[in-house]
């Protein structure tokens, strides 16, 4: 009998839950809408409703557990949310323990974006990897940090936040008390932030297009990019000038063989590629004794690249966690019997 | 039969070797001068007479291989120095392989700074934790990672720089190619140039210090902010500035228990503790919901400590390195065995 298991994306708008094979491939998937604003208790009976939906479609196969990712920090060793923006009044709930009593299944939380990394390496641009790290370019800037083929959780399960590496010590304040985050360079918030600055200086592109009825966004700034519009790409050049400190310090203490970029603003990759290689390059010498773009050294290379698994990365991640478990117990038991 | 192993620390200027047991104890011990201008086979020849001199003096115990710290970016793959500017000459050449040949047994190449975070976590200020981060305020700053007990190496050896994380993009150039890395703010030489730049713009007590013998150094500025002289006490805020937005962003990032700080320029801790915690603090959110200074909340603590073991810290890694190896076999035969 074929084993499977649920993943489930649990966002502050979308809550998306699919039944994922062990080579992973979707068996089932279904979107909802979280309605958050309903309670937390509302949610909750939503989700589960919506797993004992897909579970009884699969009769025949083995459920290896449901693997939850969740945006905020997740204490791992009680599986309690400890902060969670966009999930208010879920803070220090035992969600994991809750939902398995009510599904009588072994659940696993993880944060959103550490999902994201797994179903990366797993199924996406670094599946031929066991280390790597990933930047999720959304509202914010998440990441995920995954060695050996699994998530990095350091201490308490806090670790794979690259978003709030300091870029510039003087930099915008961010909600997470620092000033000159990644984040506040690098996501899409920041890109409207960044082109509305523009606009008040005089970016008449920029300026027009906040008036039109879709309003500035990531995508409308690239858009005016993709254009020619000189402030538009300065936004994205400046994009890519904080991706690229951040990851030169990243490849300077790490030396992994790949980080991968997703989440919406990473649509804008043509926009700030060239600009973010430029920083990587000359600020770290790690890079560049490794440096794909030189034909000269032998040796592994560093890869930065796009992520290719879009909204689906942090879906199939989920649904690997529990497997990981499962494939962990079945080298114990051959090691047992051997 | 006890074990031990040989610990070599390989330095531009010094050459120390030991014998190690795997409970951490010297058995021998012996210091000489590099000499690295007479040319890498001098250096190779006297510390392998060196070697042998000691290795004689334990007919009684196994030797479970040589461990040598060197300064430089080592290939792990090949024992090759990438790059060493400490020891000019010995570039792509087969260290390890000759070592091994002259000697007959196995050999391990390091990083120092990787060898004396090693050296921390076995017997040092980290020894009750499996993972952590050490910083090596030294001529340069140095840094090694470890996870699970081990030197974390990446993709080929090159990891566990955190001194060429960019502390701030305009910052002083760095021997490395970038600017602002955390080197050009915590290292001895960055001490020594900070506080030329305060006497350029008027800094009495300092200018003194300088026309003194004995001269500017990490040291002279030190014992002069503890004389209350503001400049210098100045000078060292701004280490401790560096080191906190530096280890913020590493706190984010990995969420280690314990982060050491050794080197030279540690020996001012006092004067730039205070800088250093308060940067931690507004700058890493993972840092104030783990903070020991903290009485409110459970759970584990985030440590930011100095160093304990000193000048011997790299010599006692560069020594648990082929202790390691043979513990694994060990372990490996019991499982076979069972």
């Amino acid at each position: 009998m074929s084993t499977y298991a649920i993943g489930v994306d649990l966002g502050g708008t979308n809550l998306r839950i699919a039944a994922v094979d062990e080579r992973g491939t979707f068996l089932e998937k279904t979107a909802l809408e979280t309605q958050a604003t309903r309670g937390r208790d509302f949610v909750i009976n939503e989700m589960c409703e919506a797993i004992r939906a897909t579970v009884s479609k699969m009769p025949s196969a083995t459920l290896a557990g449901i693997g939850i990712g969740v945006p905020g920090i997740i204490d791992m060793d009680t599986g309690m949310l400890r902060e969670s923006p966009n999930l208010p009044g879920w803070h220090d709930y035992p969600v994991r323990e809750e939902i398995e009593r009510r599904l009588g299944a072994k659940v696993i939380l993880e944060n959103d974006a550490n999902a994201a990394a797994l179903g990366e390496k797993w199924l996406g641009a670094a599946r031929d990897h066991d280390d790597m790290l990933m930047l999720t370019l959304g509202t914010g800037v998440g990441g995920g940090l995954v060695l050996g083929g699994r998530v990095w959780h350091g201490m308490r399960g806090m670790a794979g936040e690259p978003g709030h590496i300091t870029i510039h010590p003087d930099g915008p304040p961010c909600p997470c008390g620092n000033r000159g985050c990644l984040e506040q360079f690098a996501s899409a918030t920041s890109v409207v932030r960044m082109a509305r600055e523009a606009i008040a200086k005089g970016a008449p592109g920029l300026a027009r297009a906040a008036q039109e009825s879709s309003g500035l966004s990531a995508k409308s700034v690239y858009q005016l990019a993709t254009q020619g519009d000189n402030d538009a790409l300065e936004v994205y050049r400046r994009v890519g000038w904080a991706l690229g400190i951040g990851l030169a310090g990243l490849i300077n203490l790490l030396n992994l063989p790949i980080y991968v970029i997703g989440g919406g603003v990473a649509a804008g990759w043509d926009a700030f590629l060239r600009a973010m290689l430029e920083e990587v390059r000359w600020r770290s010498f790690v890079y560049r004794a490794t440096a794909p773009e030189d034909s000269s050294g032998s040796g592994k290379k560093t890869i930065i690249t796009r992520a290719l698994l879009g909204g689906d990365a942090g879906l199939f991640g989920a649904a690997r966690l529990p497997l990981l478990v499962s494939e962990a117990a079945v080298h114990e038991g051959v090691r047992k019997h051997a």
